[in-house]
């Protein structure tokens, strides 16, 4: 099946927000199989809407349709839709309902307009908005599938997965269920890992394979079509192996979790505490790991030694480390590390010292990175990267292998000869 | 002046990136008076790229293509558009000259297609790529104006920025010049500042003056088209001053730069020193610092105490204060500032405590936070923010806010009665 997405809204074409939801639209109905072509946006306005929907109707059988469904006068999605198509609003009594209590609750009067937001086209599926008032809805005539969705990514999203999917699954895939899998990969470059797959995906039609890459962070999904949920999973699970056959050595962890959720994971199931001494990437490595989740049970402070003098005044870096291998050294990351575990009572600790940029340190050159790890009464180590990149990209590189070798150390997995990500080509 | 922009790359119809040039673009234009009316994208097929430059000719005069300009198979904007314009396509010496020295200096062999990135339409103005090897241009025929970017935004925006907007004033604004100037803002919600100056934007064509918000700080750029530059600085300077009418209670610069990195320049340019003790904000706060721009000279280190033990046993918060009025306290809050001052010797503590969320902590509901600032021998002072959002969100606000609240304390500001951004309407 193919489908086009049209996107609604002005804001858009001011360039006021990015448009998100274009991109996440084709990757869920990728996954389906459904096949896109065109992504289209137009403003606030109802004969451009209406030239591009009959534009996608000439082209597609899916269209689907971003932007439009809120309160206000802008919000001209529901109407010209049922004008074009004949068909009339009526009112959802759920949603109705919703907005009357959301407003109770939230103790403000309700404007008479939200009740805008409760009207679908007659004889449409409703779309449950988890995150929103405004209701979803998808309309099937004799020619085409026609789908509204809110614009706002944060209600868009949610109504995708949980209900638009399955509705789609129904109507495109018939018989058929969909399951799919997500597996995670840290270590390479999403170029570097589509290679070693390639004769995989290139033989594969089901399960499907897809790869994105998200800060370095690799997700591959596999999804199958199938009779039903068993032979989907059977169907998934040989693909799986096979590409574990190439790739286990950088695999992370299933789902959409984040390396350093994983990491969290990780110290929490083994109950173990962890703290970090940082130079170069300034509070991000502690910044990372106290974001998301909780992260309370598992750290209880960290540091930032900037300056040397720091490093030996708060930290207690000796001045013969200092002084006799410097700062950017492998040396004072382990120290770092020892002595940020001792300062605050934790399992592991962590040292990240070298030189961001733009400039030299030391006479090392930027993207030169040392991190040190101290774990329990294991022997101290520390290891040596090097990023070419920019400040920033550097320092998260460094943040990003620092959780990295967290988790080989935790693992223990291997951490000589094992590939790194994001370092020079030597 | 109408344009259309049309983005050409199969990875956008996969979803594997999102598509940012249509926005960037979008508000560059805008900036210059053009309007926009659809964006479109198309995967690496030539019928479909034809298809979409005829339909934008039928409806605009400036069409911008951004994307397939590098040396793949796939990359086949220039080739299609040359034959469908019927023009040839020219080897560009100068980029020719810089794909050769940049694989001379790279050490590895060119491959022969990276040549191909030199060719340009016949009788175009080349655009230089400052940050790539393809090369960008533009083409005037008698009907319309061509323009062809590359697709990766690290070359396309400086390539806009630097070259494609002279050429297109040239053409566009003929004997006119362009000048702008931007504001930034930092208190209010988008809606709240556009509201605040809603009769000024109304009444207001020349200069043009457009709102943008990043993650809280808000741009305003005013955009003069004038017969030369010190006039169109004199039509500025009367709306800045307009502007600045309702809304200098909330100005922090002028430029693009971030609110940190003002920061970041008033402590260099009176040669002060910063540093904190995180709670809620677990590195957030430091790590924001530290980021962009060397932080060497106004930040010597800081602390992540997220556990009431390490802010007692590391930071040396006393028991007395933890006890009796909670770490969730304007009292802890300063003393967490007191003391991280003295352990870094800065001459600017910021405390940051409060509770991010999920879970509620000490009785008190997520994002309720307590920023203190202790500055060289004045009263430290604390305040105190509730921020109703997801823990993610609470952190960030809790980081720009104690921004400016620095930003205040060293411009003696005033902090009472002010109003903060992101608080709950309470």
């Amino acid at each position: 099946m193919r489908a086009e997405i049209i996107s609604i809204g002005t804001e858009l074409l001011l360039g006021q927000v990015d448009n998100t939801n274009s991109s996440f639209l084709s990757r869920e109905l990728a996954s389906l199989g459904v096949e896109i072509y065109h992504h289209v946006t137009v403003g606030d306005n109802p004969e451009r809407l209406i030239e591009a929907v009959k534009q996608a109707e000439s082209r597609v059988d899916l269209i689907v349709l971003s932007g439009g469904l809120g309160p206000t006068e802008d919000d001209i999605t529901k109407k010209t839709l049922a004008e074009y198509l004949g068909v009339d609003l009526i009112l959802h009594e759920e949603t109705e309902d919703k907005i009357i209590t959301y407003h109770k609750n939230a103790d403000f009067e309700m404007p008479e307009n939200n009740q805008l937001q409760a009207l679908i086209l007659a004889d449409s599926t409703p779309l449950t908005n988890d995150t929103g008032l405004a209701v979803g809805m998808m309309l099937t005539n004799d020619r085409h599938h026609y789908v509204l969705l809110p614009g706002p990514p944060d209600e868009l999203e949610p109504m995708v997965e949980n209900y638009l999917k399955k509705e789609l699954v129904k109507h495109i895939l018939e018989e058929q269920v969909l399951v799919s899998r997500v597996l995670r990969f840290f270590g390479l470059t999403e170029a570097q890992l589509a290679q070693k797959i390639s004769p995989l995906v290139k033989k594969q039609s089901n399960p499907t394979i897809a790869v994105y890459t998200n800060d370095g962070e690799i997700t591959v999904r596999l999804t199958a079509k199938s009779k039903n949920e068993d032979e989907g999973n059977k169907l998934i699970d040989e693909v799986e192996k096979e590409v574990m056959s190439y790739l286990s050595d950088y695999f992370f962890g299933y789902g959409e979790k984040r390396l350093a959720e994983v990491i969290k994971d990780l110290l929490m199931e083994k109950e173990l505490t962890i703290t970090a001494a940082e130079s170069l990437t300034g509070g991000a490595f502690l910044s990372t790991l106290t974001s998301g989740l909780s992260a309370g049970s598992i750290l209880e402070g960290g540091l930032v030694t900037y300056s040397s003098d720091k490093k030996n005044k708060v930290l207690k870096v000796t001045k013969e480390t200092i002084d006799k291998y410097g700062v950017v050294s492998g040396e004072c990351a382990i120290e770092m590390a020892e002595k940020s575990r001792k300062l605050f009572g934790a399992d592991i600790g962590v040292g990240l010292t070298g030189v961001a940029g733009p400039s030299s340190l030391e006479n090392q050159i930027p993207g030169t990175v040392w991190v040190g790890i101290a774990y329990k009464d294991k022997q101290s180590f520390s290891k040596h990267f090097h990023f070419g990149y920019k400040r920033n990209k550097n320092r998260r590189l460094a943040v990003l292998n620092a959780l990295e070798l967290v988790r080989r150390t935790l693992k223990e997995l291997p951490i000589e000869n094992t590939q790194f990500y994001g370092e020079d080509k030597q």
